[in-house]
């Protein structure tokens, strides 16, 4: 076990501001497990907080650890605890509801209003050596999932819930929009439900090499200058089919106008990336042709899915991950992966030698 | 029965031009029912045709029989049809599919791309003494459930599939906008399901009249100087809650807006009124808040569903009726409606003398 | 308030033995509120563990507070309380769940194997002068609402459960077989659903009786001598069609025999009445018409529907009371319940003087 | 083209008399078209006709062409035909609806009462060298999907079903009970939608060992003398979970029983396969747990899903098919079938020369 008083963590004090530092250990209560971090992954928010100091409502006011993509080992276990004991690998579900309000009691704990998420301000994230999180949100891991693939829960677990909202199934024929990290998880889960042509576009022709690798069936490489009418034409021409499920995964105005047009009627539309607040669309075009609408805001119940799928090979998501650094080089972690060094995908911190918990190592 | 060689056909020849002229009386072929007309109701859609000469894709480009809320007697049977026999009263279902498309074979016949629908042109309606209709899509009528009924049940369709496209159920707490003829029905549909709350808006108090009548639990009168957080505000006051479902039945920017911010997250917002092709709305409010947007595209296989909610009590749309007028008065009876004079909500066209086929007098 | 040294509570110690004592006033925790309990209503289960000692694997091997259909009066709030204030009308949803398990998690928290049920051992029930509960479990009643319908809200539960199980909604065809409490809530609840002929079945006259007068489109008595196909026939003679739903209230083979033969293809049945382990039912009629077999482990949020039910007056349940017996009268109240003397339907008990903390008599 | 005055056909006759003879090549009608037939696979039901005469109701009273497992060639289209025209390459969905029913309106044509399906009495099928059929029933086989896997798309459709009647979904944990065609078929399609835990028992070890083949992530070998607590035992140990669907595929009480005692709380069983008519089940396991029992009747619109699964290589049936017979050696083709000669499992029959219709012979 680590150094019991080195609890390293990495702190955002505010815009460019992110330093590391040391924080005492947290003390746990009767339902928590105190976890020694492993890996923890770098997700466009963690970005977005050091670039911007905010994102929508959430404003960091006073230092807050960042991260919320990652994977421990349980250090101490609350007396409550039965799930898990000490020793065991854990994938952290970084979100925890209230559990007594309407939503958690419906299954919906994703819109918890008193919903405590790792990193987003002003909770802290676990960044750090030491974390303490509810037991019953810790995924313990088979022996045959490394830790890294724990970290990757939290991006694919959006993607299956995305991908359940759209009611992805045998046979569907799907179009995702934008092939960054959360458009190539939703690509993942898709094709492990059964998705039978999946189109994915991208500006970036690199991350298209990559999507197709991944699995897409089509590609399609979009630009600024085409108009969304040409751009659905040809969408519809390379599928050779109208798509009955979109997944937008870019948060933009154009993206989610290219969805409504390009689903077919009866057909859903599934909007991750969250863009501006307004924007301007041809809602009638989806009202008249019944083609549904929904957001996605996280996940909810779908790191146990998450998990299963990794564990059981229907979804290999580790060649997402392009780039490992150690959390003393945090700094340079989120350079990389802000922009985009080296064809970064997902970019992973390690909190302690990597593949210490691995049965294996992560890259053979 | 009918002088068999009158057909006297309301005829829209283009913008501001509908004529009273004879048809031949059609020829029925072995699926298909001759139908001796009996009600017809006038619809928005009517109206517009006549003013517009359009809507949307949608151009009156040669003369076109106006009229689909109808009902009427079967005057002959097919020698294929058993659903039905030679002076039945029947409801008219006025959209028939191509019966082998996707859509038709998994039970989405609205969505069907060869849809033959009356009164949507090309395509011949039936405000006529004398027309044929697919028998499966005549809708017989039991003893206790008047002519006028019977036509009614062509806007109540739309309100039981605007109900059931926003899932509600017992207890739901429902926010409608808009009390002209649609939001009407959508009133009766949802307290006949178990709504609990309804809250209904409009610009005009007379008509929110008429919907606490027919049991909305509260109304609120708005106005276009008020700005969209005070209404939302106000909704949420009077209601003593958010609502989960909110059905839009304008067809504006305005309350399409409206109906996002005010509804729960994880609830359901269903827009049946069509308007401008373009909206500017809060999307990302509705995404991260998970409120789904559904549209509403006439109804499929919700005349069942209608007439029995007629026939046992559970829904009384009598009320709804408040002008009549002979076949030979439809200049008058188009004006009274475009223009709502006497407070008109719907008004009956009949094309038989009134009551010769109702068991008792309708306004009895 | 009541004397707060007297916690007269009535304590079944085995079969046919079922005593009142004092016992201690609960010490509750931060997130618990006192009660002052007001009705409980005597369940078939209550009487059941008073004649036999045990349901199936649960017996009553301690001595164990009976009864669990229930309302009162918060007396004191745990200092996490925010949803309740001393003095606020509660009905107290009896079952808590662990809150953590997958079955919790994913809004099925009936189904949670650690679930703290009142009155089913080895836990105690409310029919005592005061109780604690968890505080997201107690639902705040409006002025409307009396206590005794705050303690109807239980078997309105099962009700309310079934019939969404079932699919009930506009225009459904509904069997229900049994007209005992729960054959009547589910009458209630369906009707309020917006079914639209509903058949309810019974061997008792009587209470074929109550049910049409509660709403009941049919009812049909039926008799042992009676074989099945001749049964069946008659439902379908007298409902004038095939049901799409049937809820079975009675726990027995024949009616779940019934419930199958009776349904239209495609339909589904609902079984709430818990009958013997093994029977011998006609499978394969079932799955080859795709009829759906469901059965129901009590009620899941369904307390607030069924409460909006009865506030709204979609539902008015009062009539299912027939009888009122004090605390001190248990005894009486169980054998009133137990033979259904008086035509007793539910037999209410009053820990507090009747009306106390209503608006108005139950009764005007 | 074949010889236009050839139409070789198997007709059984009655119990164990099936005889090869020519019948006249059918007319087609305006919404028809002429299939020169290719392959055709043997099904249960087929050798079970010609065994017993009759499967349930279904009795075989006069001469019927066996067969409906099959793939053709078009060979002429009627006059309203748009969706094939000659020499495309079809896969042939045996069961057509009436089209004007409640359940073919509603997307449940299977239940349809008047349905019309090959080879079910007194119907004919098409194991003959011509027959003509709903062009919309015919879907159309891309290149890459041989004349063998079209045929295939039948019990494949079934597969589809019951998972999709199961929810299978990502993630899914698994049960089915039987390796025959039909359990492998579900086999294949559960994985191909996300399943990621999935055991399979049969009492023959060389049918688990094609499961475990193709995919089955657990196999059990289980036998007669096994009580069904210790196979449920079994079951959870190997798995190292409870199941939360299983899908029998056997037909017999046994099993059903198994099914419902292995699944998990909350979680489903479908039961394809078909046995006695009267069972004696532990249903109230089932009820108390709210494990829902659903049958399945063949399948709707399932041909679209099974055929892209096969054409984007989600799923590979090529496994299935064991043996070949040319339609000269049907008597042959029917004992193999029957007595699982050579281990069995999907017996082609063959109306052409083999690969005549395939871009690359089949077995490569």
């Amino acid at each position: 076990m680590a150094n019991k008083q080195d609890n390293l963590s990495a702190i955002l004090y505010g815009v460019e501001d992110l330093r590391l530092e040391q924080r005492p250990i947290p003390e746990i209560n009767d339902n928590e497990v105190l976890l020694e971090m492993d890996c923890v992954g770098i997700c466009g928010s963690d970005v977005h907080y050091l670039v911007h100091g905010r994102i929508g409502d959430f404003v960091v006011e006073k230092p807050m650890i960042v991260g919320h993509e990652s994977s421990g080992v349980v250090a101490k276990v609350g007396k409550n605890v039965t799930n898990l004991k000490v020793g065991d690998r854990v994938a952290i579900e970084p979100g925890v509801g209230c559990r007594l309000c309407e939503f958690c009691k419906t299954g919906k704990y994703n819109l918890c209003e008193k919903m405590i998420f790792c990193a987003t301000p002003p909770v802290n994230g676990n960044l750090s050596r030491y974390y303490k999180h509810a037991a019953d949100f810790c995924h313990k891991l088979p022996p045959n999932v490394s830790m890294e693939e724990g970290a990757l829960l939290e991006p694919l677990s959006v993607g299956v819930h995305a991908c359940l909202r759209a009611g992805v199934g045998p046979g569907s024929e799907v179009l995702i929009l934008g092939a960054g990290p959360i458009g190539l998880v939703t690509l993942l889960t898709a094709k492990a439900m059964g998705a039978t042509k999946i189109l994915i576009t991208d500006m970036i022709q690199g991350r298209l090499d990559v999507a197709k690798e991944l699995g897409a069936t089509h590609t399609l490489l979009v630009s600024r200058d085409l108009d969304e009418k040409t751009i659905v034409k040809k969408i519809h021409e390379v599928m050779e089919t109208v798509p009955s499920k979109t997944i937008e995964c870019c948060g933009g105005e154009t993206t989610s106008r290219l969805a409504i047009l390009a689903t077919k009627s009866g057909g859903c539309v599934v909007i991750v990336g969250m863009g501006q607040a307004e924007v301007k669309i041809p809602l009638c075009n989806a009202l008249v042709r019944e083609v549904d609408i929904r957001g996605v805001f996280r996940y909810v119940n779908a790191y146990p899915i998450a998990l299963s799928l990794i564990a059981s090979g229907a979804v290999d998501a580790k060649k997402l991950v392009t780039h490992h650094f150690d959390i003393t080089e945090t700094t340079k972690a989120f350079e990389t992966s802000r922009y985009g060094h080296g064809g970064a995908i997902k970019v992973m911190i390690h909190c302690q030698p990597r593949d210490k918990n691995n049965s294996k190592p992560f890259n053979s």
